[in-house]
């Protein structure tokens, strides 16, 4: 057991904090008032100070990071990091949510996306869809969650999709599709049913969508507390009605759908934790700013018990967070993403509740102006109320996490009677 | 002792109740609609179905009921109410509270307004802004926060007022005034200090501005988890540069500024919890409609423990506070504002942190779109969030809670010595 | 609505406030001195300073006051008081649990045995056993709970009561019998079932058992923590064998056990609450107390920001709590048992937890000595703790309570629609 | 970084795991039997069961694991493990609090006596004590807690040592000094000022005293929630009245005191967190094999939502604070005690409060039973409550870690700057 990280990701680090001062932090100003003067405020990629980002991130091989899989070759496409290594750096990117992950080409949902297209993509889907991506050219969509359905249950699914002849017929509605507002998002991977007869988790596949597909429609952006989220594509309502595909678009086979799904889910997990996590960090430190900086009946507030008191808890609760998000980076490049499911449930349980508790009291170190659009805090604290439903609500992961725990105890019993 | 509600207020709940399911429910849809249709946004009150509503509601007799002073005459200026008989219904108008209030002319902060000139005004204050006020032809704003200065701590205040022959000229920097971002808020009611050398308490003035005095300048829209609160004139940052206006705009003598906020702080108290429990209530009745209609894996929500256990605190909790801030009411009207004190403060403490722990309950309860525009409660949440800041942090008030308990006991220790 | 006591409560509470301080207070060093010099230290109401204690309640009409049936006659039985004007008795007499309701023979669960007695029994055993109770010569036990059986599902007792000729004949087994460690505990209710084959809620009857009837025996004290509670005659386990009784004994008839326990079941509610109230502020006159003298770092930490905001939270807390529980005895008295049953389940849910978390402040507050028997503190937090499962934990009193929430809110629904 | 424990590690604890599965956990019950058995309750390092177990763990090599100092020699003093080695035996150890620790000899506070003594003792005062507690033939007290005194202020120490001669005469009252009632406890280690005038942190010095030196009395256990914690020595009431021992007594030099407690206080934490640990998964697994059990209803209550809820967040809880602690126990094996200090102070927060949450369900879970002497979960929470009190309450704990937090944050914002 060590707790230290290794010399490639101490250089990582090292190189992206450097970034992130030299660059990220005084772009986040100018990066608003750009969005602000653009004439579709959903086109965020297209704005200027980013796309400097994203040539300094290239020029200083901070570009793709995420790309973990172990068959990637260094600087070819992924850096052929562990999830170990990359996990530290989606926290560092974290402190500044709508810069440093696209400068990276580190985003969701184009990670998960480009994943998929890394592992099970066809060569031709990889040349049209995988290689603009890996370039920041285009952006992408996953569309899997319906007003409908529980979206923790994936294998309930209502959209269809119908073999006819040499394409399939997509029909369906999804929602919080999230970056899909963006009119630069030109690829959606659609999950839908293929065969509704078939065995549970053998119903639904992955489909690939060009944005300009007739029949395909995007109707409108979800808001989150009164944000549209337009700094990273919002999250649209949209349609498919008849929408026709050339049957090659299939990621995979038939059925495929859910186990890609679950492939998909473990490190999208790791990164939006951690990336969390470093949100969490940066409302601390803006908590410990504000608490120095501000004078109350005649002190600064960081002399108040109850100031110290929160400043305290967060510190410890962030702590013992990160080594679990850690431990399971570690357990996903050791045993996989099965043999640490209990972990990546628990990540998903911790991770919101704890990050919610601390932004909540630096957004009460701050007064009314800390929920306003002087700060970013207000902003993180929507964002991160939306990881308690995301993938399904806590309550269904506690449950399931109980259940495994309950199982466990029980066979430790039994070898004991 | 005695939990009945007397005949009077009886009536006047079944009559408010009858227009909420009758007028305003059915109208919450159309005024947001109508309200996006308009040219200026921030023009909340020339919606139509608004204008309706407030005839429907003066024609039942609803209008103006906030208005509790003892000296007022029923029909004359308000309905004589006391603060016990109006808390009840102050409570059902925060059930729909972007349209019950202004419908009933008992929104904030035009109600403490109204209170302070019906109490503090001249006879020329009351005919000129008093009168369209309760006529419900203008609107006005109380503009006494300021970004440097910490809100609990009104003494502190940096707006200046000098006299200057017959006139006074202020100087200052507002910011989270509410209801001025709207057009038709005509009057500003504004805190300054005419005398840094007197008493604490006697160094504040308020002195009535119009919203067309030269030098005055309403800049922006303070915003709220991305909400600009548009629907109620929104929170705007102010200046007042070299403002000048005639002397006989002062109210009250001058000084006489933190005595008159602190006569308007507590009906407004009041008001603000008991609109509160109505948010609650809302919530409860829309989590409990949500947990009965949806399905997951396979049965209704409102069979999870989870959810039950949710719902069961929510009624448990609200069943308490709302009948410590009836009391807090009765104690105003019988033993008056002093000797509510400990009360007010009480109810300040417990009402947004009980509120927003059911809102972000039924939230959970509604998956992601509890969070989207799709639902009221995300808005209900940024605004009952601001209440943990509004007249001072939580923490202020606890520590002066704390201080006065910590004297009482010690005299009943003293008195047993 | 009016939460002003009437002149009997206020009268009642000055008597019993006097009392507490010149007497009560005064003995309870006494009391647990001499009780600890007792040959067997179960043997409490033997005290000789509570014997004094209950000379001297009587003498000033401080006795017997719970008994608020309407049929009692002032000067007879109880006093005729109404629930709401024997709560904040019970609560002041909550500050000293020990002494103060035994001293006024008003200590569970003689009150409730008295009651059942007093509305259900025959005139020979009111003669038996209710004369010398409301004397206060000899002590009662209430035995219900069954180890086997979740206390929460009174209708699964599992010990039998048959007819046999003349007598009954009772087999079973009960524990956490409160007080039947008393040897002056001579008379037992014993609930059990007499038709396994009737309606649910007619299977139970409720039977008088004597302490020294052959077959039936006392085997030991269960502990709370550590404590054995020898001060208020512990808690039991027993087992009826065979036990033979009078066909007589039988209160009420047979299969009236489920009504008899329901109707004993809401002013015991009551009672328990209200005093633990009276617990709470006990502890929070002892905290605040603690948190004037205690000087950590060179001042008390009475001026420490964390402890503060535990005292204001504690007394925020209590007059919430307090009006509800006064709402309910008031809603028991003008609607009855059941048009208050919501409010029952809120108090049961509300008091324990409530009061659990003041004493785990105040304890913090004392340090390591708020554990030890050099304070109250520990002692209260055990006895509290044992309240969130009597009468079944307090999860299923919150699904109870969420299942009519539910159902009245889909009615709501109904109605509208 | 690696979250695998090293192979040493694994065979000591699959070592352990085996002891605990065919010795310790069979004895539990035996060890009460016979300890209630004796003479003197307090005498518990005579029961035979305990001598076995003894025999048997040093049989078995798991004997005196705790001395990680690195100039032990294995198989001489210590076993020469790491804190990071030795700290996941801790947490085996703790799941039997009563039985492991002392059948290990690791068991507090002979393990920090014997560390002070095996670092900063005289070959003397190791040859007359260390060697035979190493032996676990005697064993030892450690007084330092005063009642007037705030035990997290250890520079504040009321008790004198006054140097006369060849001897130093001792003065001063101790209480909660654990195991001292104990008539084997031989030897106590006290601390006390030599120099009230030197350095604040150099008034302190540690002095070895016999158990029957003239002068030295020992009063009262002090009770936690009703237990006198016989079964490890109790908590004892201490007073030294012109104690006098010869001047090689002396641990050190004079002044050395608060140094040598330090030294003292790291490893400690780490023991007692990591046995916390163990209580918590020894509490997880009662809970979990009574949820399957217990049916209420009509189903076990492991269906019921909330008591899974509860079992999922112990389980997420405490997989996040064992990281911690084994960090903790990393950073004291690679930078030492001071290069640990944030995190020595943020586990000493998180465990009790963790694992007291933790305790409390399990409670709730077992109903009544569960605060009982049938199930060790009552006895387990009193003592991790005292873990909130012990080295000084959590908020002067939290206090610290917040000073520090601000400071640090405070040197990142001035670097930037």
């Amino acid at each position: 057991m060590d707790f230290q990280f290794d010399t490639r990701t101490d250089e990582l680090r090292a190189s992206l904090l450097e970034f992130m001062e030299q660059h990220v932090y005084p772009a986040e100003k100018v990066f608003h008032a750009q969005l602000g003067a653009l004439a579709d405020p959903w086109d965020w990629d297209s704005v200027p100070v980013l796309k400097e980002l994203r040539a300094e991130a290239r020029r200083r091989g901070l570009w793709n990071l995420f790309l973990v899989d172990q068959h990637s070759l260094p600087g070819q496409e992924g850096a052929g990091l562990t999830n170990l290594q990359y996990a530290p750096l989606a926290e560092i990117s974290g402190r500044s949510l709508h810069l440093a992950p696209p400068a990276m080409n580190c985003a969701a949902p184009d990670t998960g996306n480009m994943e998929v297209l890394h592992m099970f993509g066809t060569p031709e889907q990889k040349k049209r869809w995988l290689e603009p991506l890996l370039a920041g050219e285009i952006r992408s969509a996953f569309a899997m969650t319906e007003p409908n359905v529980a979206s923790s249950d994936a294998t309930n699914i209502g959209t269809s999709i119908v073999r006819d002849g040499d394409e399939y017929v997509i029909n369906g509605r999804k929602w919080w599709i999230t970056g899909a507002m963006n009119p630069n998002a030109k690829i959606f991977i659609v999950m839908g049913k293929t065969d509704p007869t078939a065995d549970r988790h053998r119903q639904q596949s992955m489909i690939l969508v060009e944005r300009d597909t007739p029949g395909f429609e995007i109707h409108r952006g979800m808001e989150v507390f009164g944000y549209d989220d337009h700094e990273h594509g919002g999250h649209a309502e949209l349609t498919f009605t008849d929408v026709r595909v050339p049957a090659e678009n299939l990621i995979g086979g038939e059925g495929d759908g859910f186990g890609i799904a679950q492939a998909r889910l473990g490190p999208g997990r790791i990164h939006h934790c951690m990336r969390s996590i470093g949100i969490a960090e940066r409302a601390i430190e803006l908590m410990c700013a504000r608490a120095d900086e501000r004078v109350a009946f005649g002190r600064p507030i960081a002399e108040q018990g109850v100031v110290r008191d929160w400043i305290a808890e967060s510190r410890v609760r962030i702590e013992q967070l990160r080594l679990l998000v850690l431990k399971t980076a570690w357990l996903m490049d050791t045993v996989g993403n099965k043999g640490a499911h209990a972990e990546i449930q628990a990540i998903k349980i911790a991770t919101p509740a704890t990050v919610q508790w601390i932004l909540d009291k630096a957004i009460q170190v701050h007064g009314a102006g800390g929920l306003s659009q002087d700060f970013p805090l207000a902003s993180m604290y929507a964002g991160i109320r939306t990881l308690r439903f995301a993938d399904g609500p806590d309550e269904v992961h506690k449950n399931a996490l109980a259940k495994s725990e309950l199982r466990r105890q029980a066979k430790v019993r039994d070898a004991r009677a």
